[in-house]
């Protein structure tokens, strides 16, 4: 069979972001069902259902930088042909299984295997975003608004995956270590943003655009 | 009791197709929570856990196949009277019972009466859609936007239909293989607009559509 | 503390819908994570979950049937102020507690109590709905667009709770009766859009209009 | 890693709104999946669950309330920056925590510790949205939106969390009485807008307003 309707493939992208948006909130709030009121009463309680609420935590601004960058990557794409739905939906797969895989690990105690994992599902879930980058990209790349800074956002995620590749082999030995890295990365996509200043951003633009250039080029990937 | 309110059944297709990406989100998220983190840990755990992953993937692309389909019907209407929209609840009830029958396969053990009422339930969700296609459907060809490729896709759909038949025939003996024929139906949607090259695709596009539906009226249905 | 920020109230209902739609999406699909795959295999299971398939179907169209009425009453107004947007909470709160009720009935298998319940709760559902429609109506009447169709749309709600009541009533000694009453009301309100023929609808609309009226002032309601 | 994509972060608001609706609208539903039928038949059934059900319809009416707060604020706001999207992302963590609190609630029959956890959260969740107040308050400010509105509104958000801190202190004696008073808050958010009557409003802004403004300085906040 092959694909004769063309024409009806040209939709929006408006609700390839509407349905991204639900299945993505749909993600990230099921995942609290999955903490579990503890046995004990009063702070041991508490204390026994912390790292499960610390891991909920990670996988919460995991997901939620996610959902940042897939924003930033659709909303200006004009066009959402079939490939690109179909993308869409595999990285959207990859990301609704890291429910599952924060229960496999709260379930297993953060053992080696279950850490292996979580970091394994981190790597398949950027490896699909990666794809989807690659197929907007190209998008992009025909029309002309593929700008500089979609380089320097795939080279922060190819530098993501190399660590995700590092936690998944520290789990081997040091699972909790491998969670702390997991940590440091969802971190680095967080900070700069709290951190910057607005209105000095506006100003100072170019200046501030060239030394993240120079900073990532530091990491001398590609 | 009568239809006397016609005014108010004028609605805009927004909203259809809003509540349609907010159930499907759900839907295609909320199976996950049927992923039951296995009692061996390492390797073995996993591995008693690959099958139902598995199904879970089919059921997600199954959905997500539906979920395209339907953005390309919905989006061309720009009427959404009362009709529409209990054919597209009722399309919704149907594709609502997938994570059901899903989990029903699972906890089976994919045994032949649990594929069966896995396969029959895919028939009745993609009659039920057939029913939204006819609805709307009139709608377009009243106003002259039916085109060519909705025969095609319609003709590709009746095909799935009968697939979906096979494999419920196929269940009572070969419920594996029942299982890979919905699969193989499910790549069979997917794999063309993954191949296709978009930019030739624009350029050829009469050729491409006049060797889809060559290659569909080999099929010969209708 | 009174009631200061004024500006602030004066909200556009996309956001409303927008919610509604979702909080809605989750109530209808949410109720089938309550749907238990039965212990016993083959025919037997599919017969002994049957009874549970059809209550969840009937919450299902109950929902179906008040989304499709929410976005009639809703999509007219252009004004969403805080009063519109809690009495649309309200009614929410209530139609949320619908998945609840529906576990209720199929956990203590139908009988007297848990189905007066279920009948109960859509009463609720149903009054705190006429209270939205009082509060949006207000808005309507005021900028001249309320129409005779709200006053039938009324009338037939009213019935319907008077219908729910009788149910209720029923469900003391004859629940299975009461829930066929429940089906009754919600199929009046589907049937009709389904049965109408939507060209003949739109010529003969003054005609078709009058006669609902007649029909409904049968029901000397009001 | 410093910050050089300047220009992607620029995204409108709209989806922003989107993505919160969508998951407060999870959140605001998935908490009736906690309400567990009870064991026993009839009306005793109906009593022992009637607490869980009240503490339910709490944590539902604070999350409305919020994300009624949530609209206002966000509405104005042409602008939404990586910033506001990570502060938006914190509050939206913080409220995504209720179900469970909920939860635990119910589940440890309404003891001092649970209750305390329950005011606790409302105080991280109420203080993480002073926060994107404050982020989003910087861009109206810097636009000349900000109005003495937004003053009142932050004022009753800071007698709210204040009253929620009596209420953690209560909880530690009085678990019934802190529930109660968390109550109070919530209805003060409402029962204005559902009494003060529109039309006079709309005539008496002025008033109503001054009014607003001296009541609140009664409570001698800043």
């Amino acid at each position: 069979m092959s694909h004769p309707h063309t024409k009806l493939t040209q939709a929006t992208p408006a609700r390839l972001e509407a349905f991204s948006d639900g299945v993505i909130a749909v993600i990230i709030t099921i995942m609290v069902l999955e903490l579990k009121v503890p046995l004990h009463d009063g702070l041991a309680g508490l204390m026994a259902v912390l790292p499960t609420i610390g891991l909920y935590a990670l996988s919460f601004a995991f997901t939620g930088v996610y959902w940042v960058n897939h924003h930033h990557l659709v909303h200006r794409t004009d066009q959402a042909d079939e490939r690109t739905l179909y993308a869409n939906l595999f990285f959207l797969f990859w990301l609704s299984l890291l429910p599952f895989f924060t229960e496999y690990v709260a379930d297993k105690k953060m053992d080696s295997f279950s850490v292996m994992l979580y970091a394994g599902s981190m790597i398949l879930t950027g490896g699909s975003f990666g794809l989807l980058r690659l197929v907007i990209g190209r998008h992009l790349r025909e029309t002309g608004r593929l700008e500089r800074e979609d380089a320097a956002a795939e080279r922060k995620h190819v530098i993501s995956l190399l660590m995700y590749l590092v936690a998944v082999a520290c789990s081997l030995r040091y699972p909790h270590i491998a969670l702390a890295i997991i940590g440091l990365v969802t971190a680095v996509w967080i900070i700069p943003s709290a951190k910057v200043n607005p209105i000095e951003h506006c100003v100072d633009v170019h200046a501030a655009r060239r030394e993240g250039f120079d900073d990532a080029q530091t990491g001398r990937l590609q």
